[in-house]
Parts: C-alpha cells; sequence; structure tokens
C-alpha cells in the first residue's frame, strides 16, 4: 500500500508537485483517531520529539539546579533560527551551568533566519554553535550532565549519560523499542532512532496530557508546555509556523517540526497527539498537513480561526512577488 | 498507476526519505528507449527547457546582430549561481543591445551562490536582478526584443513578441501543444507550459541531434551545446552538478535543471533525449536519477567514469562535517 498524497503544490490551476506520507492522530489511551497511510514504518523523528528529549533535563533536577528560565526552557526543545535573542539565550543557559559555547557539539552554522544571516555577514562576523538551531537543546544536555555530575564532553555520543538518559525517556514516553538497527546521526551529531508514528503520536498525547506518565514525568511535560505557550518566538523564530501558530493558540496547542518532512504535536485540552511524515521529506508539505490537522480537531473561537485561516497554505510568490502557486493539504 | 520510487535518501543503514517520480529517454526517432512512471501527465518544465526558449534569440539573427560571445550565450541557457561573473556576463550581453540592467523584468534574489551573497552583503551590498538565476535568458529575450525591433518592455508577458515567440519554438521542437489552460507563472515571471515528459524527452533528442528540425533551428541548437560545453560554468555555477557533469564530459551530454524536480538533457552522440521529473519537486533526487541515467547510456572512458563516480551520489554531512546519509537512485 503505498502512502496517499497529503499535499499539492499548484502553480496557476495545475497541480504541479505532489507530497505522499502518512499522518496519525491518538488519544492518551492509545486510541486512532485519524491514521492515513502506513504509520507502523519507522521513521527518524529528528527534531521533531526535542520535548520527550528534554525531560530528562527536569527530571534529575538539573533545571532546577541552574534556575532555567522560561525561555530557556523554551528553547531547550526549539529548532531555533538563531536570531540574536536564540543565540544569547543558549549562551546563558551555558553559563548557568558554569560553561560556555565551547562545551556545544552542535558544530556551527549560518542563522537559518536570513536577515539575521546577512547582518551577521554585513558586520564580518561567523557563525558559532550558539547559531546552530539546537543550540538550545545542546545547552540543555551540557546543562543535563553538570546536573548528573559527569563531564559533558562527547554528551552527544550514545554511550553518554546524557544520551543514555534521552533514549530512556523516548522509549518509555513513546512505548518504542528504540533499537540501534535503526539509530542514525542526526544534523547536530546525537543518535536518532527510527519509530513509528503511532508511537510517536502516543508519546505526545502522553506529553500534552499528562495522561500515562508518572508524577514527576508529567510535571515536567507541564512545565516545558508551560514555557513554550509563553515564549512560542524561542521555540522557532521570527515568521515560522511554530512560533505563529502557538502564538495565536498558545496552550491549546503544542507542535514541533522536525528535519526530512516529520512534524509532531500535542492537542493538550484534547488529548489527543498528533504525528507525521511526508514520505519526501519535505517542510513545506508537513507544515500545511499539520495545519490541516490542528484546523480539523481544534475547536477555535472565531478570532482563533481567523488567526489560523492565513497558516493553512502557503503561498508562493516569485521575486517580483507575483503570487503564483500554492502548497495546499489535500485531505485530512 | 502511482510513479515509482526514483531515489532514496538514507541515514544511516535506515532509508529516510523517498521520492518518488517518472522518467522517459527517446531517441530522435521518437522511439522510447526507457521509461519509467506516468511520462504522459502534464509536468511544468520550469527552466529545464531554458535551451530550447533560446533558439529565437539565434533564428531571429539577434544573437549575431549583437555579437554574443560564447560564456554570453551558455549564460542564456543558464539557472546561474548569481557569482560576480554571472552577473557581469548579463550585464555585458544587455549592453551589446544598448540597454542595461533596468531593462530585467526577472526580479532581484540573493546569489544562489553562498559564498557570493555573504561577499555582498559584507560588502554592503543588494542583489540586483543581475543576480536572479535567470539573468542571463532574460538578457537574452532583450536581445531578441531588441533584435526584433520590438520595445523590450513587457517581454516577460505571453502576448509580447518575445514570448510568442518562445512559445512557437518550445511547440515545434517538442511537437506537444502549449495551451492557456495549462500555463503558469514562472520564479522569473514569464509564462511556463506544463507538458508531457514524453514531449520534453523528444525535444532534446532533436535539440541535441538536430534530427527533425530545420537547418537553421539545427545550427542554433548545435551553437548553444557547443557554447555551453565550453563554458559550463556559465550554465549553473561553483559546484553545481550541471557545471561539474559537463566539464567532465563536455560536448558529450547536454543537461538542464528546472525548478521542482525537472531536468532535462540530450546525448547528442547517441541522439538520446531525457526528460524526469521528481513528483514532489525535489531538485536532490533529480539530480541523482539525471546522473543514473547519464551512467547507465553514455558510454564512458575509465577517466570519465572515474570522474562522474563521485556524481552519482549526494553524500549528507551533519554540521560537524560527518556523513550521516546519501541521496542515491533507486533505480535505472
Amino acid at each position: 500500500m503505498e502512502n496517499p498524497v497529503l499535499a499539492e503544490v499548484t502553480r496557476g490551476g495545475t497541480v504541479e508537485s505532489r507530497h505522499r506520507g502518512a499522518a496519525i492522530v491518538v488519544d492518551a489511551d492509545g486510541g486512532t483517531v485519524l491514521s492515513l497511510g502506513d504509520v507502523e514504518r519507522p521513521v527518524f523523528p529528528r527534531s521533531a520529539v526535542k520535548a520527550l528529549q528534554a525531560l530528562p533535563l527536569f527530571e534529575s533536577g538539573a533545571a532546577d539546579r541552574y534556575g532555567l528560565s522560561e525561555p530557556e526552557i523554551a528553547l531547550a526543545v526549539a529548532s531555533h533560527s538563531g536570531e540574536p535573542a536564540h543565540a544569547e539565550t543558549s549562551l546563558a543557559m551555558l553559563k548557568k551551568a558554569g560553561r560556555d559555547a565551547g562545551c556545544l557539539e552542535c558544530g556551527a552554522h549560518w542563522p537559518m533566519n536570513e536577515a539575521a544571516a546577512r547582518a551577521m555577514a554585513k558586520a564580518g562576523q561567523e557563525p558559532s554553535a550558539l547559531n546552530n538551531n539546537c543550540s538550545g537543546k545542546h545547552a540543555g544536555f551540557v546543562c543535563l550532565a553538570c546536573g548528573l555530575d559527569e563531564d559533558p564532553a562527547g554528551y552527544v555520543k550514545a554511550a553518554h549519560a546524557v544520551q543514555k538518559a534521552v533514549r530512556g525517556a523516548l522509549e518509555e514516553v513513546t512505548g518504542a523499542a528504540h533499537s540501534t538497527d535503526l539509530m542514525g546521526t542526526d544534523g547536530c551529531s546525537i543518535p536518532t532512532y527510527a519509530v513509528p508514528l503511532s508511537a510517536l503520536a502516543r508519546g505526545f498525547a502522553r506529553f500534552g496530557s499528562g495522561q500515562g506518565l508518572g508524577p514527576a514525568r508529567a510535571a515536567a511535560a507541564a512545565r516545558i508546555r508551560k514555557a513554550v505557550a509563553a515564549h512560542p518566538f524561542m521555540v522557532a523564530g521570527t515568521g515560522r509556523f511554530d512560533t505563529r501558530a502557538m502564538e495565536l493558540l498558545r496552550a491549546r496547542l503544542f507542535i514541533k517540526t522536525g528535519a526530512e518532512g516529520v512534524y509532531c504535536g500535542a492537542l493538550p485540552e484534547l488529548g489527543l497527539g498528533i504525528a507525521l511524515k511526508c514520505d519526501d521529506g519535505a517542510g513545506r508539505a508537513a507544515e500545511v498537513v499539520m495545519a490541516a490537522l490542528i484546523a480539523r480537531f481544534l475547536p477555535m473561537s472565531d478570532a482563533e480561526a481567523a488567526g489560523f485561516a492565513p497558516m493553512r497554505e502557503s503561498v508562493l510568490k516569485n521575486w517580483n512577488g507575483i503570487e503564483v502557486g500554492r502548497v495546499q493539504a489535500a485531505q485530512a
């Protein structure tokens, strides 16, 4: 069985490109609310599970030991755009643990935000690991290592106490074995494990509702959700879908994009978890499919619906600013 | 019938993403040599047909009237990276027709080449239409308009003499009607018409061999092929697949990438034309599929094969320079 077309790209009145994929929405009891395509094929969740990867930072007591603020907590689960506030907040987290940017093992890249990258280039600056979209997650890993009284060096390796704790949390929350046979290396050098979308959705239903988690883990999840709802800019950045959607819907929504067309999220008040992947890895498609699922399941006030409507499709403009096409969800 | 998987993206030992699509190789008599997927569904060829769109520039006599050089001819069929030599050559073409960059209607964007873009930002410069990847094609359109003694203003519009000539050439070479029902607006504001891959491949078999074209058109095609073979840098840019492949294989190969996962090309000595599109619009997949088709059909010397081997797959490295995956053709 092939996965269905989840999103279409039109140009003029013609469909130019098509994105296939799979998506699932489950409740916290594990009941399937919606399922499209093969949701049991293992997929690498990539950055879509950063919120789950951050749970040990709280359960270990490290977040309290270093007094992490709400913006810092939001940044710890971010794929941020490398804007100045993101880089500064990463550094602040590291300093709280008595460390600096030299500890980061994620590698450096130019800010994803174009204006921020141009401004750095114009000022004759080079990007550092603080501009890496994962620097907040990595600063959190350094805090976790220090909180565990472990040397942070090598914290990206599967055998380090940090990644063991992260893998343990992922396995427990998703209920899926994280096998080294299905292990890959992520863009920021930490291990990523392929698991079924059904398990990811279950994990996010639990993360969003607390149901099925122990009290400490449920409290950690609630703290992360609260921080992100208060600081959606920190989890992504200027103009990004995650930021815009959560600035509108706040604690009613938790979503997180991942590389290669993955998206995970939770609708906490409904106890629903969502996971999807576009087969081809296209983020542009994953975004409109997530938007369609949110619109389908989350009751919105008129004001919310009006604010959310423009997020449901991407208008493609050419270099003269003329609208030439759209990216739209095909179903759901 | 769904299109087959043409390329796979692996991470560790696991397939992370899959790209479906269709591809066809035909000979100049119209015989099908290889066909994968639905090659009769209309697709927007986008920039993959720039070489066909340039034919009227020669047939009209404009290229001779303005004494266009070989690098300029190569640039007229380019999706270039906006590097300094590209921008300078575009401007030189315009000056030969007594015009300047103010005539260009393609819009401005930052150079696709990252280093060139950073250097411009560092120098406090803003990009102009000369940096637009289509500026050479547009400079050619301006030369064509002037050569036809037409006002270039509005040369991007379907009703302008330039676009009428371009559409006529496309229809005759591909043998496919270019219907306004299947017209879209390209990134650089000119019309693009959806036609079957089978027609595009036929057009490129003719373009590569001259077979089935009149003498003037066959001469124009030969002149374009010769210019690109001599100046592959002009048609793309530093590190780009089109440039690297044609620097290696020169006149044995003509290929041209287009947006949204389209690739067209010709193997002139074999009289073969090639056209493919990845359903999802992914250029990373289109490139490795084109490489696989070239390797399958074009006999290579040991030296050529050794040079071409690294172009057959894309190695994905993370921000620490670690190899984390590959993009590879799945068949062909």
